[in-house]
């Protein structure tokens, strides 16, 4: 088996690599002039299985991913696992009003061309999974993210609403601690208090995880309302860090002690690697 | 039936829409703050035709381009027609090499799956339209900078080499004028003469004309070579002008009049519309 580590994926692929001994394809990328994208893949792998790794997120990536799939397809690869440690559009995965496209479902129909799986990290919610025209599924990075709050002391792990409370039980239950979710009470006419729905955060050191973060105005806005309310530390833990606009500023002025990412989107507060998940997601393939 | 311009060819679809007397589609377009794609069509479409005109290029293109075929199938339109004004990776159309994907046929593929045909504007090479796996035509743009170029006096039209003399030869034809192509010819082990493969230009107002120009590179080092060798002024004439980098500037200081291209790719020197040939090429539609 080879692994084929695209260009938004680059350090995951090569951890991905060490964790299942596996070796990196050799490749050349570049992009022309005109900025169109060029693959070239440097050794054969006909008969090969191989699992390309990329982020489809921005477009380019996407792009980029539909063309190394049409080049190890043409190689003749003989199995293509596509991994997305993020799948961009997954947001979009319903017609919330009339006219709209389900963009989700379009991308993942054409990923699915030249796929024989597709593999993703904690996707936006579990349906998507269905949009893609060959089996696909999930694997979780809160294990990852639950291992590395450990050394942090954490009191409360809390998810920013109600849909994402799973998530955060899972991270306490991993961590030895309790979890809640954040719920919105409107006061008066204007006013809206953000507050855990049963806990006290006094005093207490927390932990928010989300799956994406993107602009970070709402996690922002719970960790200024948390701080008002007494919580010693705030720690704010994503699977997919987008980190859109001015996020990281946002989110440091609102009083939040540490942001942590996993490598699904590579940035400066990717500390957490999703390789492990994908691995144990990839046994059957060992 | 109904027109949809896409973001990459919004003027070209307005003329198109006068051209052909059909309506354009009101069409909200918006980028989330991630940058992520947002398509809503404010008009029902159920049971109508409807023509996507978006040029393919740059990657973001055409990532909104699939988005919007999934918004107008789920609209219910009846019949799809994609205009490609210009196919982003026409010129990656072959294995030039052992290991490279064949990234024309890898996106004509996947704008396939939802166009009941595709209509696309002097594609690099005619033989890329068998990519698309649904039925794909070219109209060309030649008429249309051969009627431009009829009011500046033209004496000789030239192809940049000799696999573009056919369009050259149209263009001078419809001109009423000669045509030639371009030549290279090694003098000594290191010096190439660039030359009219029979003409002289001495003296001679000329017009370069190709498909496609990105860098401009070969183009300026053609028409220093013509200057030198006695034209008395050059135009240079494309259908997709990419214009990559200091296009623009290489040109001009070579000692080009003007640079004319046509609206496939909206720039400064869009002068000339495709509007007429899409038009003759949907006359089976109106």
């Amino acid at each position: 088996m080879y692994i084929l580590g695209g260009t938004s994926a680059t350090s995951l692929a090569t951890v991905l690599s060490r964790t299942l001994n596996q070796p990196l394809l050799k490749t050349t990328f570049k992009r022309f002039p005109d900025d169109e994208f060029y693959i070239r893949l440097e050794e054969p792998i006909e008969g090969e299985d191989v699992l390309i790794v990329q982020t489809a997120y921005p477009d380019a990536k996407i792009v980029e991913l539909l063309i190394m799939q049409d080049a190890v397809c043409e190689a003749g690869a003989k199995r293509i696992s596509v991994i997305l440690p993020y799948f961009g559009y997954s947001r979009q995965d319903k017609k919330f009003e009339e006219g709209e496209a389900i963009s989700a479902r379009a991308i993942a129909e054409h990923i699915s061309i030249h796929a024989d799986e597709v593999i993703t990290v904690d996707p936006h919610k579990e349906h998507i999974l269905e949009f893609f025209t060959t089996p696909a599924r999930s694997c979780s990075a809160v294990p990852q993210i639950a291992e590395y709050l450990k050394g942090k002391n954490i009191d409360l792990v809390l998810a920013p609403d109600m849909g994402a409370k799973d998530r955060a039980l899972q991270a306490a239950t991993l961590m030895g601690c309790e979890s809640d979710y954040l719920e919105k009470t409107r006061i008066d006419g204007t006013t809206v208090k953000i507050h855990p729905k049963s806990l006290n955060v006094h005093g207490k050191t927390v932990a928010i995880v989300d799956d994406i973060i993107s602009t970070g105005g709402t996690m922002a806005n719970s960790i200024k309302e948390l701080k008002h309310q007494g919580a010693k530390k705030i720690y704010v833990a994503c699977t997919h860090g987008l980190f859109a606009g001015q996020a990281k500023e946002k989110l440091t002025s609102a009083g939040c002690d540490e942001i942590i990412a996993t490598d699904t989107i590579e940035s400066e507060f990717s500390k957490v690697s999703v390789a492990p998940s994908l691995a144990q997601a990839l046994v059957h393939l060992a």
